[in-house]
């Protein structure tokens, strides 16, 4: 069994739930409908083809350290050729700096397959991406001319420095030195940890993207500054010159995405130049936070899909009991409950993935919509989705991961099944680019107050809006799962209400219940998604309605039904512990 | 940080709510209510002081498969031995046979802690547990005489073999054979796989239960007869002999438990004799399945505890952010969110201990109560709560491992932290002795409708006295939890009635809830447990009082107020996949 990339899936989630036609025309030149199922072919070929059979070799051999630096594993320098080669990296980045100029939307779901086929490769591009949106937001002209072109073009790749040991959700904790020199560069001193693919042998240059702080910066998060470290100094006239003063003295031995080297870095007097401007680093970076986090959410969804592909394909193959009309042993895809577990995987799947693509639309929009009003409201839809995009998503992959195992049975826990590395990469997501819990408060103490909370009004409206139109079909099994969406939606309301009150006046109490807050939300608008999907494939003839409408179905009475009775876990279920912390934790 | 044994959390679980205390006296003559803590002290001390340092090192070394056969990673043969002399194999066994002859509520509770310091150390044991009840309730005097004495002395382990390659979940379908011979005994020939403890060098022998075929024995389920194998053979004397046809001829690899070692056991020829009547193998399993399946329960639970243990130990160390009233960066203990999650795991651990612990009780009542109705009624409630110990403490230790690593942050991902290895070692035990999807469908198929359904109207009627009580007391915060608990013993019976006619009408469409139904009893029942415990708390002066509120309001406010809310997730969760399966997965 491996990765086939779900083109006709994804491209219904582009179109019909993620609603990508309305990035076509003005607002895009070079992208029109016509472009998305090419695209998400030749993608699907390089994820399902050349990718996703390096991913179990690649987990069992793992990047290693050598005396010449990271060597990625076998395959993965000639994969990344082919991924640089087919333009991939610059599918929407900037024409004049040699990208495609497509929307972001289109390159979040290559990014999903990347992840799907093949996660410990897929960071790589992701990562990149970061150092190149930094550079185009913040990057001085030199900087932009003579990193951009070769990162955009795959040449290159980048990395994201940013966590220390003391410093990791805290990030202004950091205490790597930047010391200006005569010449406008900064020396960079210091230790970084957590850095994915920091060091590699597929590309012969590195571009760092590190967190540092000048000799007379302020304390804490307002004196981080942002710097542009190569791994290799590059000439005026483009060549290469001298090794930087920065290198990979050690890998972490994680749980899963053993292909993907996690490098703690060593900066000695590594030569940098500012980007943005001094102790305006945080900023820098939090004008990429939304691309990147979505980015997770994405890598949440690839390994969904592909658990559930696994998962599928063993229960289709796999005979074990008796089933009526089946001689013989009979597949486990007979029995119900593995059916259950299945359609529990899809439904959640394509929840997630609607909820990922439309925010990249929104994200896409919030940038290129012709009017400011327009640009407004997709940036604060842009604002709310990201981090329920985030944790929702990687949840998911998490939760979706664990069943895969499930229905592996025995063979699930053994380490040749791709069901166990799923697990085993899954479990990364949630923690990185922010914890789940840091999206969860960012949603409640930040998001819904945004703009008088009118991102989460609108949303709701728009619940409510895809409700009505559900229910005008007349038809019952629409009209069913239209009842379960309203009162999920009211649920959301009160839940939403009373969050915002409890983050004015008991902020301790909103936040005791952020999480179980996120993921209602999650829930609410997975299921909104789900019934656009439902709505929207009443027209096709194909497996495509049925499969919809099942999984609009089926999540309408098991998420959506459970919403109601989840508000008061959110709004009561801190008072507990909030009052008993000394009895549980010590805590006076 | 190392695992504790939580002694007094247990006793409290012991005594409050699962009632050990019907124990005493005439069922039990050797036990008394004051043997309970010095026994959980001892067995904390093993656990806490011998087991629970060895558990990261065991999981890196891992299991060796070597040419004399498997290693069992350092200091595991010292450990086992002081396990041995300490005499815990024996605690629930037979006077008779050497055992103490306490109740195996109290060995339960024991190897609870065996699998929260050491899972793949708890898991020999569990095994030998196995093969002492089936040698016990169906082997022949020679056969007692000769292995029993030194399996609940621990100088020897046993096994259990059931499982070969087309043979999982349907074990009816194994091949392997057993050829009479002469003098009585029987030449067993096969390949198993998935035995646990198969092999090893802790012990001079291994006494094999193994499950094989006749040549004229019927074909499926009824063809099954169960033989004992030993390693090595004994004399008459009781002195070793020649070593018998079966080794080890591999190790798998897998996700986790790697100091356990899985092995693929080759039998050629290998002697053994018959353990019951002849094709009646499965029936002897039966017997012995009800304890096996709650040990895996107590697996479940040991690793939550362990879980939550070191994620708060975590909590409380690692600094990051600023919190209110601390100086410079603050444990993230203080962080709203991270109490949550640790309250989730704390309330989860307890009520799945709580479930165990009463099933445990009713086991010992069933075999030792004085009259025939109270071992009657036992029965029942043990063979109601024996799958949903099983599935729901085991889905709770995977959940709750999760969250642990979570709590870690960056460091939970790394293999270097207990979190990540509990991660990983949680995941096989909602898999092996019956899948949970397996508890689900015993739940729903045969446990609902024993004596009519009485087990489950009993338990829900106890569930309602449980909230009678609480209301009772007027204290409006157990008032609280009563309303919670009223509400979710309605949501069960809904769901319970219509799961009964379900599985006499529309079957399959029974099983397409049976999952969910389970979680909803466990839920249910597990609340009725934790609000017991914030009744029995309540006479408490120590901090046992707030933290059992906590928990059990938490519960109330999270789990049981989603109940209402999930019986359409069983009821009509089914309809949609069901319906469309054709368009889902090309079922026609």
């Amino acid at each position: 069994m491996s990765y086939r990339a779900p083109v006709e899936d994804m491209a219904f989630a582009l179109r019909q739930l993620a609603g990508i036609g309305r990035l076509s025309g003005d607002h895009f030149e070079a992208f029109d409908d016509d472009l998305i199922d090419p695209i998400l072919e030749e993608a699907g070929k390089l994820a399902s083809d050349v990718l996703a059979p390096l991913n179990q070799a690649g987990d069992e051999q793992g990047a290693q350290l050598t005396g010449d630096g990271v060597v990625a594993p076998h395959g993965f320098a000639e994969a990344y050729r082919q991924f640089a080669e087919g333009g991939w990296m610059g599918l929407a980045a900037p024409v004049e700096w040699g990208g495609q100029g497509l929307p972001r939307t289109l390159s979040n779901a290559v990014l999903e397959m990347l992840h799907g086929s093949n996660t410990s490769f897929g960071l790589c591009p992701m990562l990149s991406a970061g150092a190149i949106e930094a550079l185009l937001a913040h990057g001085g002209e030199a900087e932009k001319k003579k990193y951009l072109p070769r990162l955009i073009s795959g040449e290159w790749t980048g990395t994201m420095n940013l966590t220390e040991p003391q410093a990791g959700s805290d990030v202004g904790a950091l205490k790597t030195k930047a010391v200006p020199q005569d010449d406008g560069s900064y020396q960079i001193s210091g230790q970084k940890i957590y850095i994915t693919w920091g060091d590699h042998d597929m590309t012969d240059n590195i571009i760092h993207l590190v967190l540092a702080r000048l000799p007379d910066a302020p304390e804490g998060s307002r004196g981080i500054s942002l710097f542009v470290v190569p791994k290799v100094l590059v000439n005026e006239d483009g060549s290469l010159g001298a090794r930087n003063g920065v290198e990979c003295i050690g890998l972490e031995k994680k749980i899963g995405i053993h292909a993907s080297p996690t490098c703690v870095m060593e900066y000695d007097g590594a030569t940098g130049w500012l980007v943005g401007e001094e102790n305006k680093g945080l900023a820098c970076m939090f004008t990429m936070m939304n691309a990147a986090r979505l980015n997770v959410g994405l890598e949440g969804v690839g390994v969904s899909e592909a658990a559930y592909q696994t998962a599928y394909a063993y229960a289709n193959e796999r005979k074990q009991g008796r089933a009526e009309g089946v001689d013989g042993p009979a597949p486990i895809l007979h029995h119900a409950d593995i059916r259950r577990t299945l359609t529990t995987m899809r439904a959640h799947t394509m929840a997630a993935r609607a909820i990922c693509y439309a925010c990249g639309v929104a994200a896409d929009l919030s940038d290129a919509a012709e009017d400011e009003a327009a640009r407004e409201a997709a940036r604060l839809r842009e604002e709310l989705l990201t981090p329920i995009a985030k944790a929702w998503s990687t949840d998911t992959g998490v939760e979706m991961a664990s069943l895969g195992v499930q229905i592996h049975g025995g063979m699930g826990f053994m380490n040749e099944t791709l069901a166990a590395q799923l697990y085993r990469d899954a479990r990364i997501a949630p923690i990185y680019e922010g914890t789940n819990g840091i999206q969860a408060i960012d949603l409640v103490g930040r998001k819904l107050s945004m703009a008088g909370g009118r991102a989460m009004d609108e949303m709701i409206d728009e619940v409510r809006e895809t409700a009505r139109a559900a229910r005008e079909t007349n038809d019952p099994q629409l009209g069913q799962i239209a009842d379960r969406l309203v009162a999920s939606a009211d649920a959301l309301r009160e839940a939403t209400d009373w969050m915002k009150a409890a983050m004015k006046d008991e902020r301790e109490k909103g936040l005791s219940g952020a999480t179980a807050y996120l993921e209602l939300a999650g829930d609410v608008i997975g299921g909104h998604f789900l019934t656009k999907g439902a709505l929207s494939a009443r027209a096709d003839n194909s497996s495509l309605r049925g499969r919809m409408t099942a999984l609009a179905g089926f999540f309408a009475e098991t998420s959506l039904a459970e919403a109601p009775g989840r508000v008061s876990g959110i709004t009561r279920g801190g008072d507990s512990f909030l009052a008993e912390s000394e009895a549980l934790f010590g805590l006076s």
